[in-house]
């Protein structure tokens, strides 16, 4: 355990970690701090080669003892390459990091597998947040296994598929006639009336952490190395602001060099917060009114945690990106046919902000992207046809000549 | 590359794998062999254990070279252990190796990334298969990857969310008003007219040597040992006698030892055609009339390699166990909350074949217990219902206090 303590990355404000702590009195995020130092000196970066088949072979970089860790084997996602899509926009290496291959089936799991553990090693009983949908499906699975009581409200036009996971879970569960910030708002106000622990995205410090391991384990998966640009879909944005974390931290222990990817957030046309923040030269965003968007998770009209974000983009040198609804929805049918890959409508949106860049010429053909597919397309079945021919058990196919 | 060629278990036969091979002359399934002794001199055990994110970490036990891999990240999916469950059926160790963390989301996407490499590899350019659902969806996804054609019938009533898979990734989709036998047929009939290789289930090789690295994962994972029982949900069973083939080839390359895990069978009372040959003491099965439950993977009338499950079942002293359409839906609902885990409802039967062995006193306490879950619940939401109260905007949540 080499936790420190926490840190407020605005006013810097050093808190205990010892209690369940929620923003910095100031009201930004709260980021965990470790003796990077001392870990160095005991470990060995390829002592984690061998490790665990799941994220917790990081351990030494997150918050939880070890006996206290609430799991479902979440995390070590494998990389996969779309050499059939990339060919097709005149590019050599595109690499999913398929976080559908997970508990609940995205990446939500890491965040909740952490942030869960730590709500009940530090004693919270009751846990709240509001949702898109998979968060909630992810929280409601750790707290159910931690054995926490769990509130969930989300948008009631929320993929189906994670109210029915919640329920199953036995979250208490709430559809809100509304956006992700209104029920932000309803779970806001329970908190303080019944005293549940609220676990809103970046309102708990932990999450994060969770999060972080996608970036310790694509470097580790480059043999510590890092690509030329990481694209991610960003919605509240705390992959984004995790990955960054991890690789400073990489890089603090000497694990890796000091070369950063560009940082790539990429946006619904329909909600695009920190592209106009980004594309005014801001540090931080405002409320996108009216949000809309196939790709629920990142409906968000503005992040808490916007400034950490946009903090990463412009010392990366990288770039807030957005792309249409159709552009989303054509990615996602294309590479189903030419790669084999099915993923969820926001990492398709990254993948639509690639080719953009490309067209933009803001990538080249050898630059080395790597995108974060951050579910499983399964979740999102809704979106999909399928009127097949139906034949009787006597019938047989009959396969028309081609031309005729 | 160790691999020597085809033989046949029943006849004894030996056939050359450098060639699209189906059934032995005899009818019976072919399989693949290796020069396990030459492997062994190579490599040591532990070499694998900082290898390859995913299954192919075993390519040495694999018959592809390693140029021709067709792979979308699979295998090397995590155990974790469901101690709730656990505890109230009296048990102290139930683990689950849990394959819904895989591409489309269920384990026969390890059969298909070795069955199309082999299939590509060798010249294949169409394939085509029946299916209940998931071999469907997971094979229209490396056919799409490999870019080979594919053909896929399946029962009309196979979960939906697998007809869209396979038209997502291309595949050409026929439903059948009948049962996956039917859907053979029907298969069989048009790869005899056309020419398109046949790959059902265990009518190619190679599909259950991407299944046998469960086993060869699974005996890693505990650090070289086996657990006392492996509890596998049985259709056609080319899972089990995988894991089986596995656990043979890592004796004989002196990577464990000779124990063996009890192997135990569970199907369904609507369809349990091996647990009727088991408690009859019969080497093969008879075709199951009216098979009917809601497990649809394990609604197999007759499995090709019956003869095969039925010899490992024998050889470990393990049994085949049928339970209930309701005892499935009860573990299935009873694990998401004393676990957090989602299991499909094939896993779950095999989970309550556990419970149903306990009672009986067939397992002990301690007996530590290794389940497949061969899917993610996430592809079975159908199941569930979501019946939820709805907030406006502007209102609160009010807990009724507990009594009142």
């Amino acid at each position: 355990m080499y936790l420190t303590g926490l840190e407020c990355p605005r006013c810097k404000e050093k808190h205990a970690a010892d209690r369940l702590q929620n923003l910095c009195h100031c009201g930004s995020p709260l980021l965990v701090r470790y003796d990077i130092g001392a870990l160095a000196r005991d470990i060995d970066r390829d002592d984690v080669l061998r490790g665990r088949d799941d994220m917790w072979r990081f351990s030494s970089f997150l918050p939880v003892p070890e006996d206290k860790i609430v799991s479902l084997g979440e995390g070590m996602t494998p990389l996969y390459s779309l050499d059939g899509f990339a060919g097709e926009i005149g590019m050599d290496c595109i690499t999913i990091k398929d976080e559908g291959y997970n508990p609940t089936g995205t990446f939500k799991s890491r965040g909740a597998s952490c942030g869960i553990s730590m709500a009940a090693h530090l004693g919270a009983e009751t846990v709240a947040m509001p949702t898109a949908g998979n968060a909630g499906g992810a929280w409601s699975a750790y707290a159910a296994r931690a054995g926490l009581d769990c509130v969930i409200a989300m948008p009631e036009d929320a993929p189906e598929i994670t109210m029915k996971e919640c329920a199953l879970y036995g979250a208490e569960t709430y559809l809100v006639r509304g956006l992700i910030s209104d029920a932000g708002r309803i779970i806001g106000t329970a908190c303080e009336r019944y005293g549940w622990f609220d676990v809103s995205t970046l309102k708990e410090p932990y999450r994060i952490e969770g999060k972080k391991t996608m970036g310790l384990e694509l470097a580790m998966q480059l043999d510590w190395d890092v690509p030329d640009a990481v694209v991610y879909p960003a919605g509240g944005g705390v992959g984004l602001i995790g990955i960054w974390k991890a690789l400073e931290e990489l890089e603090l222990a000497g694990w890796i060099g000091p070369e950063r990817p560009r940082m790539i957030a990429v946006q619904s046309e329909g909600c695009a917060p920190l592209v106009r923040a980004f594309e005014d030269g801001r540090t931080d965003s405002d409320f996108w009114e009216g949000a809309e968007t196939i790709a629920g998770g990142i409906r968000v009209p503005k992040a808490l945690g916007d400034f950490l974000v946009l903090g990463a983009l412009y010392d990366s040198g990288g770039r807030a990106v957005e792309v249409s609804d159709d552009e989303i929805m054509d990615v996602l049918l294309t590479l189903a046919r030419t790669d084999g890959s099915f993923i969820c409508p926001e990492a398709a949106a990254a993948v639509a902000g690639v080719k953009r860049m490309r067209e933009e010429g803001d990538l080249t053909r050898d630059d080395e992207v790597m995108v974060i597919n951050t579910g499983s397309g399964l979740k999102y079945a809704d979106l999909l046809e399928a009127d097949l021919p139906v034949l009787d058990k006597e019938d047989e196919i009959n396969v028309t000549p081609e031309g005729e």
